[in-house]
């Protein structure tokens, strides 16, 4: 990573018993990531908690402080288990209250009649906070400061990051090349650690593959910088090549 | 949760850039999190960290305290970005060095003229490890106190768990019903909250589904008590029934 992005860096806090009971599978952290490094914000750490609202307290208050950005999903629908938002108004210590414009959207969506407590527990947040819109269901995450609540449900949270697009400050896309190769790791080790050691700019990452049978290594090479992940690339494949390693062609 | 299984859990710390980049979707949460449920351990905090050795040193070292299990996965194969087991010797401030049984493993899996520099650095552990075997590709894991170290491919990582049964001291086994029904949760949140209140030592959670364009709400029951569980179960479906909600038969 170059300079312009050491500090341009995020958490995710993944808040939910269903992730770490094993009955769901998350796929919020790669969908964040992907929207992550096109905007040249760099995905440092990710923490899943249960809903407790003391550990997301305690988390939501160390991680703010060590990353720019962190984004919680979950935790924000109208159920007992759904605590993100009073959780994050007594970590930032301020009032959890109706936000008058989620308000009115809700009521609008479900109509008066049909706008009952649990819908109305969607209205509430932080005082204070900024809406996150949701084009897909109505009910809005929020941000206050550096933390940006989205929900749990990957269709929903996905509509709604475009919408954050302008209220995140980014750096130069985090660009990634890979090369995939018909060979294992060990065969390619240490020549890969000194490239590593000469491309010190550049992240290289090497992962072992097993697809119908086939095994077989991923080179991935990342930074924001094109010029440079290009010359590392022209490396590695001429050393690949000396090796008389098979690189397999993109289909 | 009842008494029996209040210290007894356990933390994930996962260990690849893959992840964090969005390259790579995690399915090992899962894996390890139902393996850890039958054991009668509860999986209480995931942390996703990067390929840098400071940041996994201080992540063992604060979660090892913290949990009665920690499992990292990743970061124990033969290249530059496999830094697993050397960082968890700085974190114990063990020495990093050739583990007898786990070098003579993989001499023999290899043959001694294809045990390359590469492979060597698959035997090498904090000093006094103990070994957690491979039965899928030779190289071991290792654990050494609380601390057990696992590779990142999740077939590879399944395969040795049932290894590892022995060495973790579980609890009453974690058992969870489902009770899937045709509504919204603001339909039921009131009522549900209600019942979460009555039984407090039991986890009930609430999940949105969409599925064929069909919406509905998993409702969760979660416990070591399998008296306790059924007692909410008949409870909420009683209160479902008065409500006049479609419960989905299992298929």
């Amino acid at each position: 990573m170059n300079k312009a992005n050491i500090k341009l860096n995020a958490a995710i806090i993944i808040i939910g018993n269903e992730i770490l009971s094993g009955r769901t599978q998350d796929t919020n952290v790669a969908i964040i990531s992907n929207w992550l490094n096109n905007l040249g914000v760099k995905l440092d750490e990710v923490r899943i908690v249960p809903d407790v609202e003391k550990t997301i307290i305690s988390t939501v208050n160390e991680v703010r402080k060590k990353f720019k950005y962190v984004f919680t999903t979950g935790g924000i629908g109208p159920t007992h288990d759904d605590i993100t938002s009073k959780s994050i108004s007594k970590a930032f210590n301020i009032k959890y209250t109706y936000h008058q414009e989620a308000y009115a959207i809700l009521k609008n969506y479900y109509g008066k009649d049909k706008f009952n407590e649990g819908r109305k527990k969607m209205a509430k947040t932080p005082f204070g906070a900024s809406l996150i819109y949701n084009p897909s269901s109505a009910a809005p995450g929020f941000f206050i400061k550096n933390v940006f609540c989205l929900p749990g449900v990957p269709s929903i949270l996905s509509s709604m990051l475009g919408g954050l697009n302008t209220k995140i400050i980014g750096g130069n896309k985090i660009l990634s090349k890979t090369i995939n190769i018909r060979t294992v790791e060990s065969e390619i080790s240490i020549h890969l650690e000194k490239i590593q050691n000469k491309f010190k700019t550049i992240e290289i990452g090497s992962y072992p593959f097993f697809k119908l049978g086939k095994i077989g290594v991923s080179i991935v090479i990342r930074s924001t910088n094109k010029k440079k992940i290009d010359e590392c690339y022209k490396e590695i494949v001429s050393f690949l090549k000396k090796k008389k390693i098979y690189i397999i062609k993109k289909r």
